[in-house]
């Protein structure tokens, strides 16, 4: 086992301090590169290191921040992205003791990633691979994300590191005065999706100073089982007299907040900008010998968008999985999406965001075109006009990793089925995304007939899910529903695998709903009994229309029956104030039926 | 045991033929009372009797069919009751053989009885009960109930005889070429009513001839596990040359029947008009040897009116009980029964019959009135107005008994509950009277607060049910509903507790739905939630308005779903042809949503 995540659980582990704050005490220029130091006067970085090492640091960091190609090409060096990141690694190691750590510092290209900005995600990614890839061949024993102001570029590098290298990472974002990174991601949505992806410790670094990501630490460690690291600054920079940044807060001061960050969860502790080897002496004299807070796994099953956690749950109200982004019998919309056209994509997304949809179905399935390209513009459509989870819809391989990558968050990819085809074509790229994943009771022999077989189905894709490193709460299950006209015996087959996956295998579950009426007149009579039943059997979130006002209505009525909208405030504030507009003509003598008490039976 | 019942399972037993006829044919005068004979002209009627012991029968009837005070009294012999019916059993027993059982003929009273007629069923009931007391006590085996016109006449002439005897009991009644009793009885709603209230054994006499009778019996056969009888007559009357009844089917041929008879699941056979020792001879010889059928005992709960059965089952589709005979909370309801107007009672059951309901609910529950005589008249307008069975709903003794003695049929009391005095109160009088009963989840400590507590209750009141000898399939269980404004998270118990009661007792489940939504807003959405996962769960029928087009459309769907309408064929009926006219205001492009393939998404 790696040695890092051997004593992570064991003890707090001490990172450095700033490394720009003292390349600049020791001579680096404003606007030099930072990491050209390690080619041009590596004693300057290696005596930094070894003020750390000297200081008590379990962990040092090496001066590669910046050293991705794109960040080094601002100052012509991408061609020496190899030279300068493995001589900063034999720096650091030059400087470690026997146990100090070497962690490699990863930080922003410097471009803004799309959909938020227009640097491609593939551009980005290949960059982090690249430096991840070069860091690892020099032997540090981790690496370290840091200073990320955008969730999607955290992605993009955390993707990056978990793909190509072994090693394990901690991933940091900066937090601003609001508690949300610089493109409105807040901390609890962020863990959500870096845990997904697989990071191994996940922080803040930076900006607010202690203060205020001890909030932030606070608020993740509500929410999250994952191993939590800080990098205070020391304060917000000010100029002195000499028109020479420093940073305001001693090193005393910021120590003082060590305890109140152990007791909000945190693994791993160092310092940002202005913080020095005398803060970290301080800080080691602190923590030495103090332990983490044991972690609780939850496994509660969670979707993200950029800016939004969604939790899905039989203690949750019951979530509707929009499906109208689907051109599936619609002309109009395929005609559109055929000529480049995303503009229902936008209308439809708005539209049932409005209505209340907590999750957005995305399925570009029209023939002739480029599906990824296609799927790569819907979702930036949807993230544009709504901040809601989507579901990625698509059988097309291409069209898959497309959405993935373009997804913003944590999004469900529907779907993989119990097909081995399938499962190992759809489950490596949910791990490497941290997409859940939607479970399709049905394998190569089709749809079983029994609730039991649906149930064997749903376990082995659990089963196989396990295997590729996806944990049960990011699977959901879905027992399909056929259409009564077709199959009438076996819609409540669907019903009870519902029922069975809940006690069986305790996981969320997914149901396209009005595929139960097909063919039938009046689809609304037969959908809203059907939801209701599914819902009382366990059912977390159909795939509906949330702009069909019937469906939303039995959604809420049957949520305040099972008790996932507790004393029906939201039923309530749906409905209150509205008369039941709906009993038949009444003879004039049975108007006060409705003031009947509701024990006069009993 | 009785020899009688001892008998029954093992060997096909031989009644007599016609006595009347034999009477006539020595000497009795059209206009005469026969029974009068048995005191005036014994030796007449011993020779019948001995003609019949030496053809072979091994039951052998007394000559007391016209033997009740009311039917005496037509010949002002009513004060003779006693030493008429005494004499009458000491003839037969004279002329008996060791092993000749003799029955005791019970035949009608000549009066219409309520509600078809104007004779009270208590009278009825009076003059039966002391004829059969009589007979008892002159030792007779069993009593015969023959020739019975009416459905209701035969009730109260049956429920006498158990009342007040303990002798086992044969129940005929008589059909008219439309295979109905002349008060339009079906031979299958008869058995359901007359089994209910304990016949032993179940039989069709005289009308039609043996071709007629047997179909008779083979219908009843279709629907029972009772033991059956059939006592056919010598086809219909003609009159000979002399002006003289003849019955024109000779022995041999009415004997032809016999092995019919037998494979239709009769256990008794004899003859009835114009039926002579020589046909029981020849019949007799026919049948010696021969076993009856083996009975499968039935255990679906069905409810009866005096022409129609309303089976309620998981099989079956889901039953409304219609509530809206009930003044609670209905001021001009409450003030018109007050003054003795029962115009609402009249019009709410055939609004509610039209509207599909299988069942109607009445509840009298107005104060300061004579509860059992409004109930009483609340019935009887209700059968005039409808022919659906009847719930009794009522926490008065004396209303209930008056219900119960005036339903033609097989009603439902709604209701018992697991408390001592409840149980003690109200089962009596469901063994008595051939009433289902409905059990309410709830005892001495209320309404329990979970579905297994309720299940206990269930078990309680089955087993102090079966005590009484109720059977279970006579039992509904309804597992309360609460309002979910104030108790929401009984809700799930409610539904759990019916799911509980279908596993482990298998009994048919009654809940009064709108309760739910006391105090709500668009109570119909929550109510038709409500009623699907019920449904789903098992409930077989709800308590509702079936005048609610909301609540009849969900049902319907609800069926459609859980395989109670098989191939839809309900919702098809009353939906078929109809848009959707549900849907949300469309985009103009999503108007084709409704041709989607239902396996678009798989
Ligand atoms: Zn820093
Ligand atoms: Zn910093
Ligand atoms: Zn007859």
């Amino acid at each position: 086992m790696n040695r890092f995540l051997e004593r992570l659980e064991e003890e707090i582990l001490v990172l450095d301090g700033a490394m720009g704050t003292e390349l600049h005490n020791k001579g680096l220029e404003v606007g030099e590169c930072p990491e050209k130091l390690n080619l041009d006067q590596p004693e300057i970085v290696q005596s930094v290191h070894q003020s750390y090492v000297e200081a008590g640091s379990d962990i040092i960091q090496t001066n590669t921040f910046g050293g991705t190609r794109i960040k080094l090409n601002e100052y012509d060096l991408g061609n020496q992205v190899k030279e300068i990141n493995t001589q900063a690694v034999k720096l650091a190691q030059g400087a470690a003791k026997e146990d100090t750590l070497v962690a490699a510092s990863m930080g922003p290209t410097g471009k803004l990633i799309e959909p938020m900005g227009d640097f491609p995600f593939q551009a980005a990614y290949t960059a982090f691979a690249e430096q991840a890839q070069i860091l690892e061949a020099a032997g540090v024993d981790l690496i370290n994300i840091e200073t990320m102001t955008d969730l999607q570029e955290a992605r993009a590098a955390l993707i990056a590191v978990k793909e190509t290298t072994d090693l394990p990472v901690i991933c940091h974002l900066t937090y601003e005065d609001s508690l949300k990174t610089m493109t409105g991601t807040d901390p609890v949505t962020a863990i959500e999706v870096l845990d997904a992806i697989g990071a191994d410790v996940i922080g803040a670094n930076c900006s607010m100073g202690p203060e205020g990501l001890l909030e932030v630490i606070q608020k993740m460690n509500q929410d999250t089982s994952a191993r939590l690291s800080v990098e205070p600054n020391a304060g917000l920079p000010e100029l002195d007299e000499n028109n020479e940044t420093i940073f305001p807060m001693q090193a005393q001061e910021m120590v003082s907040y060590a305890p109140q960050f152990i007791a909000a969860g945190i693994n791993v502790i160092g310092g940002c900008c202005g913080s020095t080897p005398e803060y970290i002496r301080q800080l080691q004299d602190k923590v030495k010998g103090l332990k983490p807070q044991p972690k609780e796994k939850d496994s509660t099953t969670v979707l993200a968008s950029r800016s939004q956690r969604v939790t899905i749950s039989d203690q949750h109200p019951t979530r509707m999985i929009g499906e109208r982004i689907n051109p599936s019998g619609r002309d109009k919309f395929s005609e559109q999406l055929k000529n480049g056209s995303l503009e229902l994509v936008s209308t439809e997304a708005s539209k049932q965001a409005q209505a209340g949809a907590d999750i957005l179905d995305v399925n570009m399935g029209v023939p002739e075109v480029d599906q990824a390209q296609l799927m790569k513009q819907a979702v930036t459509t949807v993230q544009n006009a709504t901040d809601l989870p989507i579901t990625i819809d698509t059988t097309n391989q291409e069209a898959l990793e497309a959405g993935l990558q373009n997804v913003v968050g944590k999004p469900l990819i529907n779907s993989v089925t119990g097909e081995d085809s399938s499962l190992n074509k759809v489950l490596p790229l949910a791990k490497k995304y941290g997409a859940a994943v939607l479970g399709l009771t049905l394998d190569e022999d089709g749809i079983p007939d029994t609730a039991q077989q649906r149930l064997e189905v749903a376990k082995k894709i659990v089963a196989t899910a396990e295997d590729y490193g996806i944990s049960k709460e990011n699977i959901l299950i879905d027992t399909l529903t056929l259409a009564a006209s077709a199959e009438q015996e076996k819609v409540l087959e669907t019903i009870k695998a519902i029922r069975l996956i809940k006690e069986e295998l305790g996981l969320a579950t997914v149901l396209g709903v009005s595929n139960i009426s097909y063919g039938l007149p009046e689809r609304h009579q037969v959908n809203t009994s059907f939801l209701a039943m599914a819902i009382e059997a366990g059912l977390n979130a159909p795939i509906m229309d949330p702009t069909d006002e019937n469906m939303k209505s039995a959604l809420l009525a049957s949520d305040f029956l099972v008790n996932r909208d507790p004393a029906g405030s939201r039923y309530l504030d749906e409905f209150a104030g509205q008369e039941d507009n709906s009993k038949p003509e009444e003879t004039t003598t049975a108007q006060e039926d409705e003031s009947q008490d509701p024990l006069d039976k009993i």
